[in-house]
C-alpha cells in the first residue's frame, strides 16, 4: 500500500464515509494566498520541480537549514536541481514534521508517483515530474482546474497595480482571481524614506497627488474601489498585536503631517497612526461588505544577519507571546460602537492563544437584527499552526467556543501552485476529527446530518459567507 | 440506541466500570453556583421549558448570537416559545458544542426524551416538557432532590440581606443551602456613586454606620461572621488578576477617605486599595477556616454597545491573557507570612494557565505541622473550560503537578436547575480518562484502588474539605 | 503481571517493536544532572532507601506536603526510615502523578521488586531493597554502570573547587564524568555581599584578584578554560527570562565598579549587567566549541516563609508566565551577529511557551556554509513538563516545527542516582507516540527508517551534537 492512499489519515470507517462522501469532492474556495498573480495571468509553464518547490518555500528552506544545509541551496545561486538534489536529502529527516506529509501527497496528487522522497529516488522522480510540467496541464491554470479551485484570493499591496488581476479577469478564465487589499506599508515604518517612496506609488495608483492626510485617506479609499470593482471582498492585515491606541483624527493627521515632513515619530505614535488606519480600513469594509482578516501575533526577521542578507519572509519569523485579547477586543469593539464592525475573522498564530480568540469572536456576533451566521470567524490554523495537530487545536477550540457548524474552513496562505493538495490534507484531518466524535458516540450517528455540516465548511460557508462570485 | 445512553462518553469497559460502580450514585455537593435563594425558598415552578433554559444562559445566548439569532431571542422581549424554537433551530448547529451534549442530557435526565432537539421535534418537546414541569418533582426543590443533591453554595453580595437564606434554612430543607461571601463590590468601582450606594448597603445590613475605614473594615467582618452563622464556609472573588500591590493599612485608610470623599482614585490606588481588601479577606477565611476561592482571567463587557443596552453577564465576556503567576503568588505568600492563608481554590480561566495555577498550588500546600490534604487546590474546569476537551486538561494539568486523589472535583456554577446533570457529564469525563488510563496500564487494574479515588472525587473529597453540614 | 512489565506504556505493535529493537539497549549520554561528584568521587553507598530516594527529591517532598505530610518528613529531621513510611503513605494517592510510575519503575529497575508502594508493602520493601543496597552493584558507580551510562554531565558552579572531577577523571572510570558551566551567581544578587563573598571563591579558583570589570571576566575566562581542560562541552543557564538589555563594556564596568563600592544597583542595572555577562558567556562558549543551554521560565522561591527555612530548591518554584520570545531572539541574534552564536538548547518551563521556543529555534539553524544539524534544539520537558503528557508535547511541538530527527533527546536534571530509569521512561513515551504514528499510516511502515531516527534520539545525536568523550 503506498503511503499516500485512498484512506490517509482516517482512522475510522466514519472518518472515511465523511471523507468520501462529503468532503472529498467539494471544490475550492481559497481565500486567502500569496500566489503571484503574474503567473495566472501569464499562465506559466515550471521547468522543473526546484521551480515549483523551492523558490518561495520558507518552510522547506527552514528544514534545511535545521539539518545543516547551506544557505546557497535554500535562497542562494544553486541551480534548481541542486536544490531539489539538497530537499531530497532532508525529506528522510522531516518525519513527523507536516512537509513529510504534504511532500508526498503532492508527488501524489500532482504527478501520481508514488515513491518517498529520499536522494536514491530523487533523480527518478526528477525525471518523471519534470516531464510532466512540460504538459498543458501543468501550467498555472492547468493546475487550478485540476483542483477545482472556484476562486482565490491573492494578496496585494494598493500602491501597486492591479494590471495582472484585470488581466486575468478579462480572460475570462473560469476560476476568479481577486486581489486582497493588505495596506501593510501605509503604517509609519520607522524608515519615512520607503514609507514616503510608497505613499508615492499609491498615490500614483490611485491618481491622488498625497501630501495631505486627507489625500493620503482619500488614495486609500479609492484604491478600495478599485479592489472592489475587480471583485475584492477581503482586506488582510497581519500584525503583531491589534492596535488600538486611537487618536483623533486631528492627530493622526498631525502625526502623518510630521512623518510626510520626515520627522521621527515615536513609537506612541506610530501605534497611534495605525490604530487611527485601522479603523479607518475596518470602516471602509463594513461600508462596503467586505470581510477583514487579521492575522495576529508573529515575531517577525528574528536574524538581523539574515534579514539584511535575505531579506523578509525568508523563513527567520517564529511565534510570538505578545498579550493579544485587551487590544483585539478594544479595536472590535471601537468599531462596533462606530457601527462599522465588517466581518472578521481573526487569525492567532500562537496556539496558547486558541482559546482567548475563539472566546472573543463570540463577543461581538450578531447584532440588534441579528445577521451573517458566524460574523467574526476564529480563523483556520496558520503557518505554524498548518498541520495536524494544530488544525485539531484550532476545529477544537472553535467546537468548544462557538460553532463549527457556521466555519468557513481553510486556506492555503500559499506561495506554491502545488500547495491546494493541503484542502484534501485540512480536510482529511476534519473528517478525521469528526468522524471519531460519532465513533465515539459524542455525535449523532447521522451522517446526513455530520456530513452536511462537514461539506459547509469545505466550500458551501466561504462561499456565502464571502459574497465572491466564483467560477 | 438513543443519543443520551447508560455508556454515553464511556469509551472503554474501565470506564464503565469506574462510572456505573463508583461515581454514578454519589450525592451531589454543588460548591459554587448562581441559583436564586429566592427560587428555593419559594420552590419555584417552572411555567415552561423557554423559562426553565433560556431566562438567564448567556452560554445558550452566545450560540444563537453566533448563528445570526437576532438578540429580541436572547435577552430580548420575545416571548419564552419564541425564545425557545429559536433556540430549537440552533441546537443542530451546535454540533461538538457542549450545548449540544447538555442540551440532550438535560431532555434525558429531567423529562426521559431521546429525541434531539431540532425544529421539527420542538413543538413536541415544548408540549411534553411543559407538561411535566407542572408536577411538583420539577419545582425547585423537586430538582435538587431528583439530582441528590445534598448541599449547595449560592454566589452572595454581603450588601445583600440573606433573608432568603434564612427562610430555606428554617424550613428545613433536606438539601441545605448555604450563601457564599462574595465581596466583588467592595472595590472602588470607578464610579464613586455606585460604590457609595453599595457602602449605604453594607452598612445597612450590618448595623454600622460606614464613615471611616475601620467602620468599612467592620461591617465586612460582621457580615463575614453573619454568613458563617447561617453555614456559609466559602468566599469567592471572580477577578482579572489577583491584586498584589499591598499598601499599609494607612495608606488603604487614606484611600477610602478620599474616595469617600467622592475623589477620584488613580488605577494604581485602586489596585492598592483591592489588594488590602484582599488580605484582609485572607484573614476573615483564614480565622473561621473557611475556603477561598479564586476565579482569575476573565475579560469582562468587550462590548461596550452591548453592555450599555443589555448589561453584565450577558454572554459579552471572554477569556483574558494577563499573567497571572506572579501576582497569584505574592498574594498567597503574603496570606502565608501573616498566618493567615486559608484553604484556597485557584481556578483559571484561560487553559494556556492550567500548568502555571497547577504548579502553583503546590508551593503553599501543607505547613510546618502539615495539615488539610490538598489545602490549596487547582479548581475544576471553569465557564469556557467546562467541557470535555478542557475538564480532560484541567485533571491531567492537576494529576502531573498535583494529586487528582485529594480533588474536590466538579461545581456547577450555573445559573439553572437544570444544570445538575453537569455533574453526570464531569464523572463520565473524569471516569472515561481515568479509566482509559487503566486500559493502557498506566493504572493498576485495581478498581477498589482507583474507583476510591473516583468516589472521593465526586463527593467525599468536597465534603471533607469544605467542612459544610450536609442533608 | 506486574505493573511495571516489559511493555509499559507501549500500547501497539510498532510501539513495542521500536522500544525493543531500537531503543532500550541503546546506552545512556546524561548531559544535564545535578548529581554531586563527591559520591561518585567517593563511590558512594546508600544505606537505605530514605537516602536513595528522600535526601533531596523536592518532587517528591512537593506531593507529601499536598497529602497533608508534616515538614518534618520532608526536609527535617525525621529518620531515613520514618521518611520513607511517610512516603509510602503517599504513594497510592499518587496515582496518575508520574511519581506513581517513577517510584514502580525504580523499585523494579534497581531492586526487582514488583509490589506497588503502599504502608502495608513497605516494611518488606524496606528491608528488600537496604538489603540489596549493602551490594557493590549499588554504589554510586555500580549503578552508573548498571544503567549504562556512558557519560554524564553534572551542574557546577565556577567559583567551587573542581577537585572531585578531577579525583574521577584520574580515577579512570569508565563512565566519563564531566561538570556544567553553571554561573548563576555571576548576576548581581541583590545582596551585593553574597555577591562579592562568591567574587572572593571565584578569584581564588582563577588565581586572579578580582578588583576590576577587567579581572573578573578574565576569572571567568579562566574557570571557562578549566572546565575545557576537564571535558567540559556544555553550560547551563537558569534564568525566568533571558537578559536582553545590552549596555556597552563601559557601562557594563560602571556597574561592576559601583556594586563592587557596595553601591545597590537599580533592577534595570542588574538587567544590563547580566544582559553583558550572557553576551560574554555566549562568545566563550562558542570559541571553544560547546553548547549552551538556557533553561527559562521559572518563578522561583514563592514561599518566603518556607525559603528562609528551608532555603532554595527545596519544591517551593513552580511555573512562570513572563513574555519569553523576544527578549530570547534579542539575545540569540545579538549573539549571530557578532558571529558567536553557539550550539544551544532552549528550554521552556511553561508548555504554553512550546510553541514560540520551537519555532524560535528555527530562526537561527545553520549559518551561511550550513553546519551542524540541529543546531539549536528545543529542548526535551524539563522539571514539571519530565511526565507523558508533557513530553508527548515537546515531541509534538518539535516535530511539527522543527526536525525530531536531530533531536539530542532525554536528560534526567536529577539529584538522584536512581533517576537513569527516567531515560527508559521517556524511550517508552517516544516509542509509544511514534509507533502511534505508525500504526495510523502517518509514518511509512518502515521499522528501518523510523527505528533509526529513535536510535539516533535515544544516544547517538546526543553524542555526535555534544561533542563529549563517552567511556
Amino acid at each position: 500500500m503506498p503511503f499516500i492512499h485512498d484512506d490517509f489519515l482516517l482512522q475510522t470507517p466514519a472518518a472515511r464515509c465523511l471523507f468520501h462522501e462529503w468532503a472529498r469532492d467539494e471544490p475550492i474556495l481559497d481565500y486567502h494566498n500569496h500566489l503571484a498573480p503574474r503567473d495566472i495571468a501569464l499562465d506559466r509553464r515550471f521547468e522543473n520541480l526546484g521551480q515549483l518547490w523551492l523558490e518561495g518555500d520558507h518552510y522547506k528552506w527552514r528544514a534545511m537549514r535545521a539539518a545543516g544545509v547551506p544557505e546557497r541551496f535554500c535562497t542562494g545561486d544553486a541551480s534548481p536541481s541542486e536544490k531539489f538534489l539538497a530537499w531530497a536529502s532532508v525529506v528522510p529527516q522531516t518525519l513527523r514534521n507536516p512537509l513529510f506529509h504534504w511532500t508526498h501527497l503532492e508527488l501524489k496528487r500532482l504527478f501520481g508517483i508514488d515513491e518517498l522522497l529520499d536522494p536514491q529516488t530523487a533523480p527518478a522522480i526528477w525525471e518523471n515530474a519534470n516531464a510532466q510540467l512540460q504538459t498543458p496541464q501543468f501550467s498555472a491554470r492547468g493546475l487550478l482546474k485540476r483542483f477545482q479551485v472556484r476562486a482565490l484570493c491573492t494578496t496585494d499591496d494598493p500602491a501597486q497595480p492591479l494590471n495582472w488581476h484585470r488581466k486575468i479577469a478579462d480572460s475570462g478564465f473560469e476560476t476568479r482571481v481577486y486581489p486582497t487589499f493588505r495596506p501593510d506599508k501605509a503604517f509609519l515604518s520607522g524608515q519615512n524614506s520607503e514609507w514616503k517612496s510608497w505613499l508615492e506609488q499609491l498615490g500614483a495608483q490611485a491618481d491622488i497627488e498625497i501630501s495631505t492626510f486627507a489625500a493620503f485617506l482619500d488614495a486609500l479609499e479609492k484604491r478600495h474601489a478599485d479592489f472592489h470593482d475587480l471583485g475584492c471582498r477581503l482586506s488582510d492585515h497581519g500584525l503583531a498585536q491589534a492596535f488600538a491606541d486611537f487618536p483623533s483624527e486631528t492627530e493622526a493627521a498631525a502625526i502623518f503631517a510630521r512623518a510626510f515632513q520626515n520627522e521621527i515619530t515615536s513609537p506612541r505614535e506610530s501605534a497611534q497612526f495605525a490604530s487611527f488606519l485601522m479603523l479607518f480600513f475596518g470602516h471602509l469594509d463594513a461600508k462596503r461588505g467586505w470581510t477583514k482578516q487579521l492575522h495576529l501575533g508573529p515575531q517577525r526577521n528574528n536574524s538581523a544577519k539574515n534579514f539584511a542578507r535575505i531579506g523578509a519572509d525568508a523563513g527567520f519569523d517564529s511565534i510570538g507571546d505578545l498579550p493579544q485579547t485587551a487590544s483585539l477586543a478594544a479595536y472590535l469593539n471601537r468599531l462596533e460602537l462606530e457601527n462599522a464592525l465588517p466581518k472578521t475573522v481573526i487569525y492567532n498564530l500562537n496556539p496558547a492563544d486558541n482559546y482567548g480568540f475563539a472566546s472573543m469572536a463570540g463577543n461581538f456576533q450578531g447584532g440588534e437584527n441579528g445577521g451573517v451566521a458566524g460574523k467574526i470567524q476564529f480563523g483556520s490554523g496558520w503557518w505554524f499552526l498548518d498541520q495536524k495537530e494544530a488544525m485539531e487545536w484550532q476545529i477544537n477550540a472553535l467546537s468548544n467556543n462557538g460553532l463549527l457548524f457556521h466555519f468557513i474552513g481553510m486556506l492555503t496562505d500559499s506561495r506554491s501552485f502545488a500547495s491546494f493538495a493541503r484542502h484534501e490534507y485540512f480536510r482529511r484531518v476534519l473528517c478525521n476529527l469528526v468522524g471519531r466524535d460519532m465513533e465515539a458516540g459524542e455525535l449523532p450517528p447521522d451522517f446526513e446530518m455530520v456530513g452536511a455540516m462537514i461539506r459547509g465548511i469545505c466550500y458551501a460557508n466561504a462561499k456565502n459567507y464571502l459574497g465572491l462570485e466564483t467560477g
